[in-house]
């Protein structure tokens, strides 16, 4: 979306180190760009967005399905990805090296090519004399269609890994009709793998070939749309609109409630403005900041043929700038209309008056790779070399040391360990080096609170409790951590209301 | 493993119905046999057994990490699969079809054939006179080798999709080496997809192409298998054995401590035997009962050259018999010998002596299908047409009904809905028919419990709260809702305990 491109040395060695991401991967062989593992901390961090955003689906009674990543060619044929979910590529004319020729230009220039035909596109690159970024040589005068699927065959059948969950949770609508008694909306979601042959990945796990893929859709009837059952609920609630009127003007986004926007024609409808609301509060519930969210409008180029609305929820992030992180469509009822026309099965059912009616989709589109990354790079305070992660998602909740490895400090250490294991904290055992080093491996990782066990915890059953941010501590009895831990997680006490004061 | 089947059109009927399970998909275009979709029910389950089992490894202190699920063919090369993750195949000489010798003969004979040679097996079709299980025809002389691994390319490099996440959870070595402060063990795991071009997939999600692969990797020394850190812990556990000595010899299995198999020299290492012990564990702790689990140790000829001891978990399921469920490696200095052979890296590390060493792998090697299945398979009571599975695995923990849609009812059961959500139960809300076509419903599913809030509620803020398998009920307060709950699920009291009763 935007040109900058911060990402910092510091902050690649920050997560490498501390075992948040590895990659690309394989790294010991020649590795292939945009494949990357969580190592053990990363996939913590990414755990914790995962549940929390669906904890925010299940609230408003969706339910996660998990369906296939490959499916055989003629879904591809129907969902209409064979045909456009292809990339515009230009290769070099000297090192015959390929790119993608709209990043290309949005890379350098503060435009969204993401519209541009094959022709603005070239003239583009040849008005700004726009050459090769690895040999400088011309472009050749030529756009490719290159298919983002990877392709593979089963039992002899053409068929491609999924470039995203949508078409995969569309596919059984027959049965979510019958699942949940033949009454709309239906909310299902899907959270799994999605694997795309980006022509030229960037970004770090931002525009990865392999991801993670978590998408809301919501099966509904036009006329829902207008009269949305949980609309009073959220009328009141503010975003922010960036227009596409707004961009054209080089204006701004505009902070209003969602009636505002549905009452002035920003958006479509209430149920449009409900998946809005959703989407802004799946990324808030994980911590991202609200001033660092807004809403973007696709521009008529842009947009889906089928799509009747359509924003993108953007993050700003140090490293990279405002970067679209969720895309909210509603789709109408293009796609149960394409498998009906393609498959032997009619998706339409008839309602009360005997009237034949095809569903309408909103779709709330995300993946977790950018809100795990967005995280990293808000909150990582580099001069302190601390990951200062709002708590609730911290990757390790609390860690347990015991101050010696002898006199027995490491069994009730153990036992501390377990009890909060067994309440379902993400805990670590850390009984290696000095306690100093032991916080600041703590800090750089992000664990919100950290526990020592010593000679006083042997007299009295009493535990220091130190947070993060300003190395205060506490002393409390064991049998009340749980509850503090909890309590202090969650934001509703201050360390200091939680034991005594460690001088 | 054994030749049943008698997977009932009963149990699939139900499973489709109640939202468990759909396939092979794509349903609604000519599918694909070995891809299915969890509905809603199904993935409810499936993720309560990923969560309890990774709670399992984080209690033991393994660490979660997630690698791509595709990696460039040097890898596959390197690894072994591209050699050895072949199936032998043979072709009907009329009807051109193709099935894979082994399981051919396996599924009407009650051998092992997995370790046959060619000859053995084109030997076996010819003497039982084996035909095409579609057409009749006779196979051919001649057995093709099949590669297993999905291709596909990516950037133009020759990729595979990993038939294991074993090998993907192995590279990153020396990242974790770092990681974990240079100590041995390091104990990581991986949940995730792989995928396998089965010739002719069978028995339900059994045997998929497409499945979830869970996998605990732990990197040791070889000194250290034989003085193992958590083995005083577990030496008295007790285990079914069934030996290749006692196959051989058509003995059964026997049960014996942990201890017993290492002194009398059944399993090759202390920590071979906690990996056993690792195994029994994780299957015990999802509800597969004891009765129905065993290991059997692999024969001679199963057995992979690398591999220095290797038993398999069987799992007794009423549809398929006996069935393997997961496999317990000791996979010697193999994995990491191959890679350093391979890349340019040296994955050994100098001790304290400044040996160089080769660190050793134990695997616990599974897939959550199977248990899933299993749960469905075991305790689905046809008769009563109820999933009577132990109840801190039930799909839904509770399920929340206002007695009508009128007079304020809804609004509290919202209410009690939200509460109980709130506590991470996993909640469901119906409103819709006669109560007792509710429970019927929720008893299908297997929900736990189920909440009802009727006129009393108004007057005294008490629901009743009944319990599936006896239908019996009890009235208690809406605040002491959350701890009953919780109580009830993990066993620790009988439903009369925790309220009033109800005639």
């Amino acid at each position: 979306m935007t040109s900058e491109d911060n990402f910092s040395e510091e902050l690649e060695a920050h997560l490498t180190r501390n075992g948040f991401i590895w990659g690309p991967e394989p790294e010991i062989y020649d590795s292939l760009a945009g494949f990357y593992t969580y190592g053990p901390m990363g996939k913590l961090l990414k755990n914790k967005l995962e549940d929390k955003m669906s904890r925010v689906f299940k609230q408003e009674k969706f339910y996660e399905v998990e369906a296939p990543i490959i499916m055989p060619e003629e879904v591809w044929d129907a969902s209409g990805h064979l045909e456009t979910f292809v990339d515009p590529m230009v290769l070099c004319s000297e090192c015959e090296g390929s790119y993608r020729a709209d990043k290309l230009i949005e890379e350098d220039y503060d435009v969204v090519a993401d519209g541009f035909s094959d022709e603005e596109l070239l003239e583009f690159i040849d008005d700004q004399d726009i050459t090769c970024p690895s040999c400088g040589g011309e472009f050749e005068q030529d756009i490719h269609d290159y298919n983002l699927m990877m392709e593979t065959r089963v039992a002899g059948r053409e068929s491609y890994s999924r470039p995203e969950t949508a078409t995969t949770t569309y596919l059984p609508f027959k049965r979510y009709w019958r699942f949940f008694r033949k009454k709309l909306p239906i909310k299902v979601f899907q959270i799994g793998k999605a694997f795309r042959n980006e022509i030229s990945p960037r970004q770090h796990v931002l525009r990865g070939r392999e991801f993670t893929q978590a998408e809301g859709q919501i099966f509904v009837t036009e006329e829902m749309k207008h009269d949305w059952d949980g609309y009073d609920r959220i009328r009141d609630e503010e975003v922010r609109l960036w227009s596409a009127e707004e961009q054209e003007k080089e204006g701004s986004p505009v902070t209003m409630s969602l009636e505002e926007a549905v009452d002035s024609g920003e958006v479509t409808s209430e149920g449009y403005a409900w998946s809005l609301y959703l989407a802004w509060e799946l990324f808030r519930s994980v911590g991202i900041p609200e001033d660092r969210m807004r809403f973007r409008e696709h521009q008529e180029d842009e947009k889906a043929h089928y799509a009747e609305d359509a924003w993108d929820l953007e993050v700003e992030l140090d490293s990279f700038g405002w970067t679209e992180c969720c895309g909210v469509h509603d789709r109408g009822d293009y796609d149960l209309s394409q498998h009906t026309e393609h498959s032997p099965e009619d998706l339409s059912f008839k309602d009360n008056h005997g009237k034949e009616v095809m569903p309408h989709i909103l779709e709330i589109a995300f993946g977790t790779d950018r809100p795990t990354f967005a995280l990293l790079d808000i909150f990582f305070d580099e001069e302190e070399e601390r990951l200062q992660i709002p708590t609730h998602v911290a990757p390790v909740d609390v860690a347990v040391f015991p101050l010696v490895t002898k006199d027995g400090l490491p069994d009730i250490a153990e036992e501390v360990y377990r009890q909060l294991h067994e309440r379902r904290f993400d805990v670590e055992y850390d009984d290696s080096g000095s306690i100093g080093k032991r916080y600041a491996r703590q800090d750089a990782k992000g664990t919100a609170l950290c526990v020592t066990v010593d000679y006083d915890t042997k007299e009295d059953d009493t535990v220091t409790l130190r947070e993060r941010d300003t190395s205060d501590q506490v002393r409390l009895n064991i049998e009340d951590l749980d509850g503090a831990v909890q309590t202090y997680l969650y934001g509703d006490a201050e360390l200091r209301e939680l034991g005594e004061p460690v001088e």
